[in-house]
């Protein structure tokens, strides 16, 4: 029976990689602070619905399915935390068998502040994310150097690393040459929020371990996703994901939705040529579980591009309005000024084969997708407070 | 008067350019936690002779000159401090008159945890140097951007950021054309320990800046220094900079020399081969001046590669053996297993052309300067503990 650590496990994609694996017959450990639920009431952006605990979770996974889900909650800045992780000395918050689960084959690793808006408000929350983020990433690096380095570390990195070059983005590397020479190199990255600057400082970090100590790193490079149901959570609505629909919290299509659903203008920044690429939540958990299968080597920083299909911010707006107005809402589009910095007319042609070639079968964003997430936002319609779907957080 | 904030002035480069700014008719303050001269306590690896600390320095500086050299005593990775820097709330811990001495139109960057071996010691030493590196930088780019837009940032990178590529390296920046598109990139970067890798994340930081709110920022990326006595040092002894001879903060050139006054054998690390660029502490001065002279644009990163020539190790060892020796003293080459995983036989073809198009006129690794830093090292010979030069930390 594999062993899977995943760090940051309360999140909108920790939880339902933690279900997903546990379902697969995994021993699942999940280890989370509860940063985005404390910062989220902290900033008055709750999520559209209340979700229990990661303790509580994991009692009604456990109720519902039989499979146990170990929750250690703890601040992973702390170096001593995470290497109890490794060295046997954690004690669970929650687990039906106390004893230490011992090393996991893999650890994957969404253990960050996760918003690029929230690192942009001021000094302290920019502080704060490039600290949250550097040190867990090197407390995770340098456990598994010293304490399990067969383990497979899966960091989620993001598309937005990238920026939007002139050039096609490949997959993480690029080879150039140079006044008659040649050289392989990390792909150039320039993030477009300080969040996303240190997901650049990540791969920094995780390169030099790899190139260091031959540790097994696989870097995933996620765009937007969007989604709230995977199988798992069918199981039990208790079980659901986050799902938020604020400018901090809230990617743009779960955001669009719930902007439809309550009659809001879809809040479409500058003129919406941005274009990125998304996935489904879904597709997520396929990309862990087919890089987790096949593992990167010793000595391997394995890059992936993860992301099904590119996507102009206009296109999304106009699919939501189109199958919003099919349901009986009334959507309304509205360009308001952009709070970024951030070109809003560019190329953009990323690569993305490298998860496909492992065998993810991609979801798209199609009516049926939008209509069952309209139908879940609806039955939460009278939870939405629209006053802080727009928090004015300016770059 | 111009008025420029020297960040790290208590290091072995901060003090020379404090007192050389001064001596130009600059209006100086200098700012340091006294990082560097604890753990190198701490650490036991103090510098070849005791210097005065900063508010004694600044004091003495004052009575042969006649120029105030203004004090702050505070640790930069804390907002406050530096924030009361650019709003007047500053309380200088040295100063004649104890007025805010206003914006600085010049900022040199110096204050980071300034060692790759120490960074490397391990997860303690590691995690503090990223976190006190990178809040510094970002507390300064915020304090800049919300109090002192104009504020010219001079902030000291390191060759070490590029390692040691198979393709010429640039100043900063290179072409890449790619699938018949073109973009201009930052120069690929890949750091040789932790503490370079800090580096890396500085220019990830400062081009985000840059980017975003028009900063003004030049970026030298300066290869090892060697060197003790500048044109200002010669006034009075207790003015001269620190200078370490052990495997921790002593450079290359610097520890050798000692090795070789004390009859220590001099400490190649593996084949020998490594090539860097190097330059003269005075030449690190003029550089400053020169960038500084000169400021970088609005929304400009300026990128130097800052150094005077590239010498490999092995080059080193023969000229401080051939001069040791003229010298008197019996001065042997040993190589020992290298401590750092690093090429010790690769292709090192760097530029260095902007600074000397702004007017710097190089000094060389010549027999007479060696002379020199052998003559000063000697009249501390009886202070070298022989003991501390390996401190045996391995990468």
């Amino acid at each position: 029976m594999k062993h899977i650590l995943i760090m940051g496990g309360d999140g909108y994609l920790g939880w339902p990689t933690a279900m997903y694996f546990s379902n697969k017959g995994y021993k699942v450990t999940v280890a989370d602070n509860y940063l985005r639920r404390n910062e989220s009431k902290r900033l008055n952006c709750l999520p559209l619905y209340e979700v229990p605990d990661l303790e509580e979770r994991s009692k009604i996974w456990y109720e519902k399915t039989g499979y146990e889900i170990k929750v250690i909650i703890g601040d992973l800045t702390s170096p001593d935390i995470i290497r109890n992780i490794f060295n046997g000395k954690v004690q669970y918050n929650w687990a039906i068998d106390k004893n230490f689960s011992g090393l996991p084959e893999t650890v994957v690793h969404y253990a960050e502040q996760p918003s690029a808006p929230y690192s942009m408000i001021d000094y302290v929350h920019s502080n704060f994310t490039i600290q949250n983020n550097l040190l867990v990433t090197n407390n995770l690096m340098y456990s598994v150097r010293d304490l399990s380095p067969e383990t497979h570390i899966i960091k989620l990195g993001s598309m937005g690393e990238y920026g939007t070059p002139n050039i096609d983005i490949e997959e993480g590397w690029i080879d150039i040459e140079h006044k008659g020479r040649k050289n392989r190199f990390l792909y150039p990255r320039q993030g477009g929020s300080i969040y996303h600057t240190t997901k650049i400082m990540d791969t920094d970090l995780l390169w030099f371990g790899v190139r260091m100590w031959n540790l097994k790193v696989t870097d995933l490079m996620q765009g937007p996703v969007y989604g709230i149901e995977t199988e798992e959570s069918k199981i039990d609505n208790r079980l659901r994901t986050l799902f938020n629909y604020d400018e901090i919290y809230g990617t743009v299509i779960n955001r669009f939705i719930t902007e439809a659903v309550t009659g809001y203008p879809l809040t479409v920044y500058g003129k919406g040529g941005q274009t990125r690429g998304f996935l489904n939540i879904k597709d997520t958990l396929q990309c862990i579980y087919k890089a987790e299968s096949s593992p990167a080597k010793s000595g391997e920083l394995r890059i992936f591009n993860q992301f099904m299909e590119t996507l102009s911010v206009n296109e999304i707006a106009d699919k939501v309005k189109f199958v919003g107005n099919k349901l009986g809402f009334n959507v309304i589009i509205k360009s308001i000024k952009n709070p970024r910095k951030e070109s809003e007319e560019h190329y953009y042609n990323p690569v993305h084969q490298g998860l496909i070639n492992l065998g993810v079968e991609p979801h798209y964003l199609t009516d049926d997708v939008l209509t069952e997430m309209f139908k879940v936002v609806e039955e939460y319609k009278g939870n939405v407070n629209k006053d802080i779907i727009m928090k004015n957080i300016r770059w």
